[in-house]
C-alpha cells in the first residue's frame, strides 16, 4: 500500500514571533490541527486525496482566522470577493471560480465547476449565477464580516488614496505608448508590484492542501479572500491551474500562497512538475527551486507539494507559512516560522 | 543588429479547404498579411517587440473575420464577452482582461493593467470598471454584431439545450462526493471536453503575435471573443499567463489558440519555454513537443513562439491555422492549411 500523506497550508508571509500573542499561536495551531485532521481521517480510512483536499480547505474556510471563506478580506467596495481551485492528478480535471460573494465554501463550488460543467474557470457575475443554479451554500455578508478585516479595509483605503493620486499624475509611466524601462526586469518587477505604498495590500492567509492517497493518487485544492482594497476584479493566482494550484498523479500536487502576480508569471505551481519531468529534479528539489526562483524574482511566499510516494515539500522564502501535515510513517507537524 | 521577426495567428480548428471559396481564402489572406505588416514596420523602423504585437493583434480585432474584438462569438445572453492578454519578455510585466463588454479593442485596455496597475488579471465588473475609468474606446452593441455570429449562437443554443437537460439529469457525475473515473485521465478529460454535445462550442478564431525586435527583445499577445454560447463567465487560456499567453526574453514568447480547457491543463505557453530551459530543447522542438502533447491529451490547437534570436515556430495539431510570419531573412509567408 502506498505511503499517504497530506499537507496543508494558511498563508505565507511576514509573520513575526515577535508580534505573536501565546494565545493566538494556540489559536492557530489548533486550527490548523483541526483542518489536518478533516483530510487525515479521509485518505487514513482509505478514502480519495480529493476529498481529503476538499474536506481541509473547507475547515480552513469556515476559520475567520484565515484570508479564505469566512475570514476574507474586504475589496475596495466593502465585499468579499473569493477565488477558489481544486485539482484532481489522477483525472487531470480541475476546477475554479474567481470572484464569487456569499458562497460559504467556495471550494466547493469549485469542484460543481469540475464536474458538472465542461471548464476550468468560472468568474464574476456568472460564477455566482452557477453557485445560484447549483444551489449551493449561501451565507449572509454578516458571516463574513469582522472588526479586524473591517479595520485591514479601512488602513488600506487611507494608503490607497495616497496610490490612486500617484498614478492619476501619471507617475508611473509616461504614456500608453512608451515602455515600461527598468534596471533590468527583475527589479522592474519589484518596483512596479511591491513599491512601498502598495505593502498593505500584501496578501496573507490564502489556504490550501495537498494530498497522496493509497492509491497513489495525487490532489490539490486553494482557496483565498484575495487582496485587501482589491479593485477592479483583480484574480491572482489561486484559481488558475499552473500558477496557485496543479495537480499530476506522473509528477505532484501543488497549492501556492503569496504574492499572486509572481506566482502567476512564475506559472509556479507547473513550474515544480516541469522541473522534475524536464530535469528530473526530486519533489523537494524541484519545490525549492521554485521557491528559490521566485525570491530572486522578488517574489514573497510558500507552496505545499505532494508527489505519488508521499513525499512532501513546504518551501517558503517569507518570513513564515501557516502549515502542517502528516504522513502514514511521521507524526503531526504543525509549525508557523522559519 | 538582431535578427527581427514577427509572426500572427487568427485561430487553429477544424478548416477544411473543400469548405472554402476562393474568395473566402482571399479575404483571409489579405486580413492576415494586413495584420502582419502593422507590427511588422514597427519592428522593422527600431520600434519595440511590444508595439508591434500590439498593433498586429489590433488589426484582427478590427477584421469581423476572426473571433476576437469586432468579430466575437456571441455568449448565451447574446452578448460579447471578450478576453486579451499582452505580456513583455524583456520586464517580465503582464497584463490581461477576461469578460470585457463593448471595448473596440481588447489588446489595449490588457496593455493598460499591465502599464497602470500592479495586477495582471482584472475580470468582469471590475475590468468593466477599469476599462471606463481608463477612457479607453468602446463600440456599441451594432459593431460587434453579424448575422453570421448570431447564427452560430442559435445554432449552439439548440444543441445546449439538450446537453443542459442531460446535464440536469445529473447523469455527467454521480454526486459531489463522487469522482470522475475513467479508463484513464486522457480519455476521461476527452470525454468530459471534446462530447459530441459541445462540438459546436470548439472555438476558432482566437487572434495572437508574437514578434522579436531588433534588441532581442520578446513580446506576445492573445485576443479572442471567447465560445459561441458560452454560459456562466467562463475564462479559457487566452488571458491566463503560462496557458494561452508567456514571453521570457531568455526563453521565448508564446500566443496559443485552441481548445483552451486542455492549454490551460498544460500551462501550454509556459510549457515551451519550460522544455527550452529544462531540456535545453530549440525552440522549433520545444514548441513541437508542446503540441504534441496536446494532441496526445486530445487537445485541439496551434501557437506561435519566437526566441530571441528571431527563429519562429508555428505548430498545431487541428486541420489548419490561420496564420503568417515574416522575418528579416525571409519573405512574407502566409497559410491556412496543414
Amino acid at each position: 500500500m502506498n505511503k499517504i500523506a497530506i499537507a496543508i497550508h494558511g498563508g505565507a508571509g511576514t509573520i513575526l514571533k515577535s508580534e505573536m500573542t501565546a494565545e493566538l499561536e494556540k489559536e492557530y495551531g489548533s486550527a490548523l490541527e483541526n483542518a489536518l485532521q478533516a483530510g487525515w481521517k479521509i485518505i487514513r480510512s482509505g478514502g480519495n486525496s480529493l476529498d481529503a483536499v476538499e474536506a481541509s480547505v473547507c475547515e480552513l474556510e469556515n476559520n475567520p482566522l484565515f484570508n479564505a471563506g469566512r475570514g476574507s478580506v474586504f475589496t475596495h467596495d466593502g465585499k468579499n470577493e473569493m477565488d477558489a481551485s481544486i485539482m484532481d492528478g489522477n483525472t487531470h480535471l480541475a476546477g475554479a471560480v474567481a470572484l464569487i460573494q456569499n458562497v460559504k465554501n467556495p471550494i466547493k463550488l469549485a469542484r460543481l465547476v469540475m464536474e458538472k460543467t465542461e471548464h476550468f474557470l468560472l468568474a464574476g457575475d456568472g460564477a455566482n449565477k452557477f453557485a445560484r443554479e447549483m444551489k449551493i451554500e449561501f451565507a449572509p455578508n454578516e458571516y463574513f464580516y469582522s472588526d479586524l478585516r473591517y479595520g485591514q479595509l479601512i488602513e488600506a483605503q487611507k494608503e490607497n488614496r495616497v496610490q490612486l493620486d500617484h498614478a492619476e499624475q501619471g507617475t508611473r509611466v509616461k504614456g500608453q505608448g512608451s515602455r515600461v524601462k527598468g534596471q533590468g526586469s527583475r527589479d522592474n518587477l519589484k518596483s512596479k508590484i511591491q513599491n512601498p505604498k502598495s505593502k498593505i495590500q500584501n496578501p496573507i492567509g490564502t489556504v490550501g492542501a495537498v494530498a497522496c492517497d493509497s492509491s497513489g493518487n495525487l490532489a490539490a485544492a486553494t482557496s483565498t479572500g484575495g487582496m485587501t482594497n482589491k479593485k477592479f476584479g483583480r484574480i491572482g493566482d489561486t484559481p488558475i491551474v499552473g500558477a496557485g494550484i496543479y495537480a499530476d498523479n506522473d509528477t505532484c500536487a501543488v497549492s501556492c500562497t503569496g504574492h499572486g502576480e509572481f506566482f502567476m508569471l512564475a506559472a509556479a505551481a507547473y513550474d515544480v512538475a516541469a522541473r522534475m519531468k524536464y530535469k528530473n529534479s526530486g519533489l523537494i528539489e524541484a519545490a525549492q527551486e521554485t521557491i528559490e526562483h521566485l525570491r530572486l524574482m522578488g517574489g514573497e511566499g510558500g507552496l505545499i507539494a505532494v508527489d505519488n510516494l508521499g513525499n512532501l515539500a513546504l518551501p517558503f522564502n517569507s518570513e513564515g507559512m501557516y502549515r502542517a501535515f502528516i504522513t502514514s510513517d511521521s507524526e503531526t507537524s504543525i509549525e508557523i516560522y522559519r
